[in-house]
Formats: C-alpha cells, sequence, structure tokens
C-alpha cells in the first residue's frame, strides 16, 4: 500500500502557497541553453516579481529575450521534505517584463535579495499557467 | 559598506557542494514552453541521475526532446538562508538521456524520490558546463 499521495493543486491554492514570497528559480533560454537561477520574489498583484542586477548576466540573457513581444519564462516555487517524502511545488508559466521606473514608483516593492549587490532592474512574470502537486501521506 | 559579498565557484567545488545529491530543480524545454521541476538527484560519476514516472509528463515532455541526439537541459542545485542572505547555488547545463536497463544495472543508483509512485525512469544528465556561486559575509 502506498502511504503517500500526489494531489494537483488548483490555481487559487497554488497562489496562496507562493504569497509569502521567499526564494525561487526563474528558468529561460539563456545564451548558453536552458538556465535556471534562483531568485528571491514577490507576488504582487497576482505577478512574481524579483530583482536583478542591471547589466548582470541574469538581466543580459533576460534582456536578449525580452526584446520580442513575448519572452516566455518559467518560474518555481517549492516546499520539500526529502526525509518524509511530503511537499508541494508550483510551476508558473508566462512572458517575462522589465518593470519601468514609473511601474517601479507605483508598485513599492520591497523586495529583500538573498545576493549582494545593487540588483536595481526589477523583472515581472505575468502569469499565464500556474499548476501545483502536493505529495502528502495518504 | 556591503557586508556580503559574491564568490565565483570552481566546478570541483561545485561538485563537492552537490556531491550529497538531494532536492534539484531540472529546466528544458517542455511542450508548453520552459518549465522547471523539482526532483531528487545523485551525483554518480559526475553526472546527475534523477528518477521520472515512465509515460509521466515530465518523461512525455523529456521524450519528446530526448529523441534527438543533444537535448540540452539545466539542472539547479542551492542551499540559500533567505535571513542571513547567504548561501550558494550550482547550475549545471548538459545533455539530458535515458538510462538504459543495461546501464541501470550497472549504476545500481538508490535514489530516493520525494514524490510517490515508481518512478521507475532514470534520467542521466552529463554536463557540459558547470557553474556556481556563493554569497557570503565579508
Amino acid at each position: 500500500m502506498p502511504d503517500r499521495m500526489i494531489e494537483e493543486l488548483d490555481e487559487a491554492e497554488c497562489l496562496r502557497l507562493i504569497s509569502p514570497g521567499g526564494v525561487g528559480r526563474i528558468a529561460y533560454a539563456s545564451r548558453s541553453g536552458p538556465a535556471v537561477l534562483p531568485v528571491s520574489y514577490r507576488l504582487h498583484d497576482g505577478a512574481v516579481v524579483f530583482r536583478a542586477t542591471e547589466h548582470g548576466p541574469l538581466d543580459e540573457d533576460l534582456r536578449t529575450g525580452i526584446t520580442g513581444a513575448e519572452y516566455r519564462v518559467a518560474f518555481e516555487i517549492d516546499d520539500i521534505d526529502l526525509a518524509d517524502r511530503q511537499g508541494w511545488s508550483v510551476l508558473i508559466q508566462g512572458p517575462a517584463h522589465h518593470v519601468t521606473e514609473a511601474e517601479r514608483a507605483a508598485l513599492q516593492a520591497d523586495i529583500a535579495t538573498w545576493a549582494p549587490g545593487e540588483r536595481e532592474l526589477f523583472v515581472r512574470i505575468v502569469p499565464s499557467r500556474i499548476i501545483g502537486r502536493r505529495a502528502r501521506p495518504v
């Protein structure tokens, strides 16, 4: 008898789980192939917002892609307890945009960063698809 | 004065950090755009090996890509303390391959999974590029 089950999470539950913010992983097509990096994020008006260093490697990679109208990226957040074999993960797919100066003023996002540096660039991912799952005891 | 610094990690240090195995995130071009999912992995002969459910969503997505000789994916492992603003992350880029039955017997990988299910499929990522960084107090 399996002692764990997988549960698909609906969008509302996914948003609830990720609403406290924290560390997530941004995945995107970089100049050197698929890439994924940890960033600290906030959820703001239903969008994921995170900071990057202007002209840093992430910015340069994203900038190359963001020039088009739709640069689709993936953002993943999870909380997994490997020892207890339980946890959840949420995957957001959607276009990434630079947040403009004007928007930033309105946004007033106070997003902590885990790595040092100015990280004066704000990037927003507007979810076009949100899926999630949870593994838990039966 | 900044109280934290970023340190680029060499390949040997990256491999040392990820050698205990645990939870990492596989990023790849899925049928619905970029995707990233948490999996538990082991490091075996310098390659990342993880398990997936045969004909599950990850398998189907990878299978679509793996048919070609070179299906490049990204794998990310990190350990971040947001409160203390320190931690490290490692990014591996390289081709993904299904591990064959014969190889599996030789591999003898005993890889725990965090989510339930048979996960009878083994996927190996042979690093073609390994980069990492650490944020730490000055």
